[in-house]
């Protein structure tokens, strides 16, 4: 089924201790998740030829389903209020305005290969924009928050600020996007092809674990296209607290997904903006 | 300076004790070698204006150079015997006919970008090929290890066996690549695409980590080019233990690197040279 699109209404507000508690509440869902989806990583695939396809075990779906069912569980008690969006199981409205996005599996192609640069990400949209995020790897065991309180990594019982490094130039610059094949038409392919050819580096893969990256100041630059909004949602709060800009390749908001381009420097953002304006 | 070539002599003969007890110094230099590297990581480049280059801290550089140093060290207090032929400080000849092959870290560009995909390799090489590798990865505290005494992963305290998976056909493998422009020239590019349009999903990046998870039954085939008998001699005992396949695009040796293919299953090894065999 496709995705409903989260809906765009006024901004309710949000004090601080009331984020401070929707900060707590991410982070216990973060935890219920990791517990689900930590035996389900690395594990194989199993298709039993003598029953029926609802004995194929599948790692990365049922790790996915199940993970976004227990935090819509801890959601449901703990918010009632709230409205649910997640990439599993679709978008249920709330009475609160506020919304959680909820993305159990970022980066499954990742998870597929074993590699730890998946994440759990949740968000909580106040109607306009994503006002927390958390970024959860269980194997690793890092974990990366961001609101207007500020972004933190905690990783080895350790909370330390996150902040992006200065990078005003794109010939400095560390680009990351997931695969070159993710840029489709003459148009995107023509604008990832120009950044590429102007920045120091490009590298693929990452998935929430880039972004995590540009916020903790270790790259620059991510641009990407056809994006959800459960796929950026808890990352902008991060990004932008420890000082980075994320929005469309137009400048809009890129609280709705699509086309995205994310920079540790504002300057970098701006400059990136300019050579996708110019593409024809 | 360019390294010099891993020379090709007579194979000396190495039993189960000697083979054990080379495996047990690796595991000594690659825990000497995470202690070196882990505070760089994610470590911030600094440029002091105001002193000379000496004064300027580049976390790679240092980390790959004191690593290296820590190892060489440790090899030449237990193996003083042995030769030693590391990326960053060259080639010893040593008089027991056996080299150790290293490489600090492997998977620089992951490495400055913050993501634990990079690895620190040591190998022992009995003159025709390595007889022992080790793959460490100290920040998720994974240590990857094979000889023909078998394939084993270590990871918070526990160790496991590592086995490659079937998948005998290309339509069904998972191809991982370090980055697209690895690979130079109209030959390489024509069999590197041909094999991608093949294949049922290609990713980049991974660097030595992405042969540990073909190792783990993770993803299924690796195509590299340009590499370097340190970037792959630590790879190829762990692999062969694992019930993989990692040779030369036309089947040779990959001991000496160059180009490289690797798979989890035999069968898909062979379907790969196929396939690169018919490229014009």
């Amino acid at each position: 089924m496709p995705a409903p699109l989260l809906p765009l209404t006024p901004a309710v507000a949000v004090d601080d201790d009331a984020l401070r508690a929707a900060l707590a509440c991410a982070e216990r869902c973060a935890d219920d998740a990791g517990a689900v989806i930590r035996p389900h990583f690395r594990a194989r695939l199993v298709v039993d030829d003598k029953a029926g396809d609802d004995e194929l075990y599948d790692p990365v779906t049922i790790a996915d389903r199940d993970a976004e069912t227990v935090i819509r569980n801890r959601l449901e008690l703990e918010r009632p209020l709230d409205g649910l969006y997640g990439e599993e199981h679709g978008f249920r409205p709330g009475r609160s305005g506020l919304t959680w996005v909820i993305d159990p599996i970022d980066g499954t192609r990742a998870f597929i290969s074993g590699m730890p640069l998946w994440g759990t990400l949740i968000a909580l949209y106040d109607g306009e924009r994503p006002i927390a995020g958390v970024m959860d790897q269980p194997f690793t065991g890092e974990r990366f928050i961001g609101s207007r309180l500020g972004a933190t990594l905690t990783h080895g019982g350790r909370t330390t600020p996150l902040a992006t490094r200065p990078c005003a130039q794109l010939e400095d610059a560390v680009l990351y996007s997931t695969h070159p094949k993710l840029f489709t038409g003459a148009f995107e392919q023509a604008a990832f092809a120009d950044l590429c050819a102007r920045v120091r580096m490009t590298r693929f893969s990452g998935d929430c674990y880039a972004y995590c990256m540009l916020a903790a100041g270790q790259i620059d630059l991510i641009v990407e296209s056809g994006l959800k909004p459960y796929d950026v949602q808890a990352l902008i709060p991060i990004i932008e607290a420890a000082g980075g800009r994320m929005s469309g390749w137009k400048g809009e908001s890129g609280a709705h997904g699509g086309r995205i381009v994310a920079a540790g420097d504002p300057l970098l953002h701006a400059a990136a903006l300019e050579v996708l304006a110019e593409v024809p």
